[in-house]
């Protein structure tokens, strides 16, 4: 019974996604969902990338999903982009975006203005993998202070990514963590992810973050 | 519809883990929930806090949370105490324990031989807080990499909890981090929480961590 009614909602979740990147697809728009756990930088990488793939003229509006509070979406509206925020307490305090919160939030922003989106997803790096949000790739973050073992224990999130972004990389020298062990746990799991090593306090490796964006940007 | 069916597990859960706290009191066997987000060191926690206790004579038995992997629950056998390893990718890869994984957990303990048993949850800050899982006091482990705004942002998390253990302050010299906000961010949320700062890389602030369990311990 319990099974039957979450299938119907993972059912219900997938088409609705599909047909948000039918609709993005007609509108030239890019669709990005970035997931981490709570405090990985999804963020403050976003605050780094951003400017740089403005530079290049990509006009860009972000969604951020919590459960509760604007923090997030104040910050990034200080890049003085369009956001949407969604917070998920008033659905139960859901721990993940499902394409029936984006598809609505997809209206906040002109389609004639925009070229690529963000979404912010709620911090955890179990339940966001399980659904689809419409977006046309997937992208983890993961931080060097959370230990080598994250994708073994967390293998779906990278399973349904195409980029993994290593941020903190400024902290490795006070940290007992193997990166290059990390990298071969991420490749256990998802051989043909793209891996870029960052530190978004520093600035270091982003702009290897914005050329891979771009890269999507004309291929979609 | 869908309500209905959380409504009915929720209910279920909540029964079962009051017939835990009955047996657990039968047994004088105090059962602790440690939460966090992946990689804020619960295990490491353990790994530093589990011998200081023993050193006091108590005898403890610790049940492993993961979606997959035995990862944490080989490090904690290594302390040489029943290591109870529930993976939950059997049940749908399940975001949290609930009792219902709890109960026959406890089958692997000696009630005679068992004074204290941990759960390790699964490493996730949203949905491990919604349900009970028999445990007579919740503790959440946050590390000082995460960013002071997420008691703020996981509110439900901190509200069930009676401790809250600010673990890798032996990184704080190299963070942008003002502790003192998560504080006062913790506070607003749970303003009766007890707060520990604490290394369990260095050993630092475990023993107040001690102290405060051998006291639920003694009330239990």
């Amino acid at each position: 019974m319990k099974i039957q009614v979450v299938r119907n909602v993972l059912e219900a979740n997938d088409r609705l996604a599909g047909e948000i990147r039918k609709r993005n697809a007609k509108s030239g728009i890019l669709l990005l969902n970035i997931m981490s756990s709570p405090g990985s930088g999804k963020t403050s990488l976003l605050e780094k990338l951003i400017p740089l793939l403005q530079e290049d003229g990509l006009r860009i509006g972000v969604i951020e999903g919590d459960i509760t509070t604007m923090c997030d979406a104040e910050r990034i509206a200080k890049l003085d982009i369009p956001v949407s925020q969604i917070n998920t307490e008033p659905f139960g305090g859901d721990c993940h975006l499902g394409s029936e919160v984006i598809m609505p939030a997809l209206d906040h922003f002109d389609p004639k203005e925009t070229d690529l989106i963000f979404i912010e997803n709620v911090g955890n790096l179990v339940c966001p993998a399980e659904f689809d949000t419409g977006a046309n790739a997937n992208i983890v973050v993961i931080s060097t202070t959370e230990g080598e073992d994250k994708p073994l224990k967390y293998p779906l999130m990278f399973r349904t990514c195409r980029l993994a972004v290593i941020n903190k990389v400024d902290l490795l020298p006070h940290l007992d963590f193997n990166i290059d062990e990390l990298e071969q746990n991420i490749r256990r799991i998802q051989p043909h992810m793209d891996i870029f090593r960052v530190s978004a306090r520093t600035g270091e490796g982003i702009a290897a973050v914005r050329d891979w964006v771009e890269k999507m940007h004309i291929k979609a």
